[in-house]
Order: C-alpha cells, then sequence, then structure tokens
C-alpha cells in the first residue's frame, strides 16, 4: 500500500507492506549512486545488510544504540563517513532503525553538501507509526532534546511491518503509546481497536491508521506553528515524567500514556485507562511528583514558565488547546 | 534602495542604503523578542553595538576573525549563546561581519530549534556583494570547505554602504574581483565601470548591479542544480591556485582574479586584464603549477577526476558552460 504525503515542497510516499525490507531496491531508484545505510547496534545486523545488498555501492554506518547517542559525535561520525567514501550530491542516505537512527541520520543527509537525498526505514513501532514521518530531525545539545535540526522530508519511508517480529512486548507496547494518542485526538475507529484483546492481529491496520492521523497533521501545519501541537498530546505531563524518572526507567511511550490520562474528560478516562492496560502500557507509576513539576516548569528550552498550553480530550477523536497555569498542572502529576 | 528576492518558498527583501546600519531598527521589526547579534573580532566593534542599540532585548556574540573559525567550534559556540540566552523559536540572529560571519551564523539560525529568523548585515564588499544572497550557508570539516550546511534563506538583508570606508585597499579589491565576474558573464555595463579609474566613486552602482545578477542567477537555480555554477567562473582554477598557496598568501578574490584570465576568449582577456589592474587586482602570480593541479584533480568532496565543467566567456555579459579534461587545464594554470 503507497501512502502519499504532500508537503509545501516535497511529495513523497509511505510505502507500507510485508516483506517490503527485502524489496526495498525496487521502491528506491538509485541506479549507479551511492549509499550510506545508517544503522545502530540495537537493529539486527542483517536488516542493514538485507537493504545493502540491494544497491552496487552501498555501505553500511553503525553507532551505538539509545538516546545517548543523538549527539554531535554521532552526527560528525556520519558525516565523516560520507565523506571519506567520496559521497557526492547525488548519493544518499538510508536509516534503518529507530527514531534516534531516522534523527541523526536525517540531520547528516540534509547538512551534508547542504542536503542530499534521504529514505527512512523505520524498525520500531514507534518511528514507524510517528517519527518517521513530518520531516523532523534533530540531536541533543547541552543536555536539551532535539534543540538542533532541521526540517527535512524523506525521499520515501518504507514500512514493513514484520521486522516488528524481533521486537519485545514492552517495545511494542512504547510503539502503541503513540497509536492510542493518534486514535483519542483524531480516530475513533482507531482507539477502538485497543479495546480489543486481539489488537496484536491488526498491526497494519494500526498502522496504516495512525499514519493517516499524522499525515493530516504534518501535511496541514509542516513547520509545527500551531496545529502540530496536537501531537503533544500526554507529552506535556508525560515529559516532566520522564524527566523526573531519569533516562532507562519507563520507556517514552510509557511516559506518554501517563500523561494522557490527566488530560482526558471524566467521561472517557476510564476507556482510555483500560486500553492502556489492555496493551501492557502502566496506568500509574510512583515518580517524584516535585522533580517532574520542577521539569514542567522550567523549561531548558524557554526559561521558566507560569502558563503552558496543553491539549485535552473530553470525546474519543476530538480534542481542545487550552492554556492553563502552569500550577493547575502540579495537581495532575 | 529595495532590491526583492523571490525564492521558492521564501522572499525577501535586500535593502541597499548609506547609512542603514544606524536605521537597522526601521527595517528590522523584532517587536519584543531576543536578537542575538553575531560578529568577529575583525569588525568595528561598534558595528554590532549599533545595531544591538536598536533591539529591546539583545545579545552579542564575538568570535576570532578568519576562515579558520568556520568549524564546528564556532558553530557549537553561537548555539550554546543561543541556549544560555533562552532564545525561543521566535526570536531571532543577525550576523554583522563578512562571508565567515553569515555562514556561521546562517547555519546556527537554520539548525537552532530546526529553524529561527536570520537577518545579515554583510560588512565587507565580498559579501555585499556575493555571499549575502543566495541563502547559502556551511561550514568547514575535515579540510573540507563548506561540506556541511544548508540553503537558508534570510529575513532580510541590508547593505550600507558607508562600512567599506573602514575596509582596506586591498580588501575591496577582494570584493570588486566578483563584481568583476558578474559583470564579464552577465552585465556588459557593470564592466564598463571597472575600465574607468574612477571606479571608486561608483561603489553603490557596483554593488546594485552586482546584486542584480546574482539574484537573476539564484532566483532560476536556487539549489544549485545547474545555472547557478555560472558563479563559479574563475573559481575552479582560482580554487586550486588558493589550495596550492595556501591560506594568508593571497586573498579568494585575487586568486578568482587570476583564475579568470585564462578562461576569457583571446578578444576580450586585455580587457579583463585591464580591469583587474585597475582596481589593483594581481594579473600574474608565482605559484608552485603542480600544487594547483593536484588540487584541481583531487577534489576532496568528489574523489579524483578526469574532466570538469567550467564556465568560459568569449564575450563580456555573455558565457558557456564546457566540459574538458582536467589534463587540458593544467596548460591553464
Amino acid at each position: 500500500m503507497i501512502i502519499p504525503v504532500k508537503m509545501k515542497d516535497a511529495d513523497y510516499d509511505i510505502v507500507l507492506e510485508r516483506g517490503a525490507l527485502k524489496k526495498v531496491g525496487e521502491y528506491i531508484n538509485i541506479k549507479d549512486n551511492k549509499v550510506l545505510i545508517v544503522t545502530d547496534s540495537g537493529v539486527p545486523e542483517e536488516y542493514a545488510q538485507t537493504v545493502a545488498a540491494s544497491f552496487g555501492h552501498s555501505f553500511i554506518h553503525i553507532f551505538p544504540e539509545g538516546e545517548g547517542s543523538k549527539n554531535f559525535e554521532t552526527y560528525q561520525g556520519i558525516l565523516q563517513s560520507l565523506l571519506t567514501s567520496g559521497f557526492n550530491r547525488k548519493d544518499s542516505v538510508i536509516a534503518v532503525g529507530g527514531g534516534v537512527t531516522g534523527d541523526m541520520a536525517g540531520f547528516a543527509a540534509a547538512t551534508y553538501m547542504r542536503g542530499i537525498d534521504f529514505y527512512n526505514i523505520p524498525t520500531t513501532l514507534l518511528s514507524q507509526v510517528d517519527s518517521s514521518i513530518g520531516g523532523k530531525t534533530g540531536i541533543d545539545f547541552c543536555s536539551v532534546k532535539n534543540i538542533v535540526g532541521a526540517f527535512y522530508q524523506p525521499k520515501k519511508v518504507i514500512i514493513d511491518p514484520d521486522v516488528l517480529n524481533t521486537l519485545s512486548d514492552r517495545q511494542i507496547a512504547n510503539g502503541l503509546a503513540e497509536s492510542i494518542k493518534m486514535g483519542i485526538t483524531g480516530d475513533k475507529e482507531l482507539f477502538e481497536i485497543f479495546k480489543d484483546k486481539n489488537y496484536k492481529e491488526k498491526n497494519e491496520e494500526i498502522i496504516r491508521r495512525s499514519l493517516l492521523v499524522k499525515r493530516s497533521v504534518v501535511e496541514e501545519d509542516e513547520k509545527e506553528a500551531g496545529l502540530r501541537r496536537v501531537l503533544n498530546f500526554g507529552h506535556t505531563l508525560g515529559h516532566a515524567i520522564e524527566s523526573a524518572v531519569g533516562l532507562g526507567t519507563l520507556y517514552h511511550g510509557e511516559c506518554v500514556g501517563l500523561g494522557m490520562l490527566p488530560m482526558c474528560g471524566e467521561n472517557i478516562r476510564e476507556q482510555v485507562k483500560a486500553a492502556l492496560e489492555n496493551v501492557g502500557l502502566p496506568t500509574s507509576f510512583d515518580y517524584d511528583k516535585e522533580a517532574a513539576y520542577d521539569a514542567l516548569t522550567h523549561d531548558k528550552k524557554s526559561g521558566s514558565k507560569s502558563t503552558v498550553t496543553v491539549v485535552k480530550c473530553n470525546e474519543i477523536g476530538s480534542f481542545t488547546f487550552e492554556t492553563v497555569p502552569t500550577e493547575e498542572l502540579k495537581a495532575l502529576l
């Protein structure tokens, strides 16, 4: 299945197909030019090798997995691989991995020789339903997440649901949190899937519907000037909780799940809680509430703040923006 | 005088006006947001201070002058200034200086929070007639010039010819080389100015006409896919000479002047030579021809090459592209 995405100055297709990884050469037409496949140590090695085998002049760059690699060192390492292999403006970068890999490879592609072609093959559910489309790339700097980066659209995104078979249940649930978010704010039918015990059989349907919600948002608001902030549903409190528990305790999706619940109106909160539990996401967690509130009020990007705009949801499939005093959010942590 | 520039997804104005530096607040409407003024140690300090005084919330970032500063260290230093001063997406960066300053400030603005507003106030003739428009930003990496960067359009370019008064004759001539280039390839009347001893009285006219030539080229070919390479007239041999003589011997414009001569047809070579001499540019120089040829054939960006596309000129005001064996260029060094 092909899902076309229309951005202001770059249209591209998302290919969603079981077994697509083995057919990458059919979808990416690179001819005689060079390809750098960027992957991380957490991704099964055969994925990058399968992709590499599809092209005549391919190179593989592997960096250590994890958010800790989202820095200038990894970025410069990729640039150096491009340079030492003599890449020019007609050559390409392909990311094979999760969100961190897509971010790093995408930013390197966006800035090497002022921009070369970038393809993304997301291999985690989280990146398949969320981070691989929208054109955001970014690296962390001075302990601030994604503070440096570019909006840079891929030439194509290739999603193979078969690669999810190697992920743990917890990693799958981590990605489903974002799908549940898209369901709550924009697609009632998508949300209904998560009420059912058999949701695992509907992977493709979940990915497809999540992509359609995300596409409609990013097409409307490419540079995150307004509407795109709906994607932050659950993230205001979620990021605060993530910051309070520290790296390696809870997954991003788990924190987002915890952050969504207080933003749901009374009449839908129980069914959201049931959906989270159904896919194995926590609905409560013991964290340092003072530390979380501190993270909420002292944003490293914008200094201290007394109000914040949050996304609230009172009915499945719709949302509202509300600017509230940060003080008011304290009670919700 | 206002010169509008129409790029694919960003139109902007060039303001060309004597004394504009003191009136920056009239041309840049920033309201209550923050401004980081990026300048280098070679630019008279009062320029940055004059600009800073025009805004309510301004900060000044100074880095050491010279091409040697065009690196990741300087870039990260600017990002850090933005971060520690709590800049957000609505804030701006203003470059006050030459080409290196515009490149560094522009790339930082292009990538901080995935892009914030960028204004350019070029203070050398070279940057006023050439590098300040076209949207190219870039830094050097692993000894390769401009290998990392972005195409990022400024919101406005403000050119004050009065600031040229503090430049030496040699610095002025350095900029004039690019204007002579624009004249030869695209504007006969501009070229005529340089035949006259009184060319110095026509600074504004020279800048205006150079900008019009450059604008027509970059509007047509924003991402340097074809036509824009006409701006490389004199640069193929020029870069080779620059590489052979090493940093600090000849200025960039001086090398470009030397590189233009062999690319001119017999019938115009004498008048081009006379124009270069008239503005004080060298028309011959003793450099290591083997080293220059080596630089020509071993491009760090694309490996070794046996042919190269050069710009040739047989009539003032027009040009042709020619792909020639590098061997053939050896005789021209």
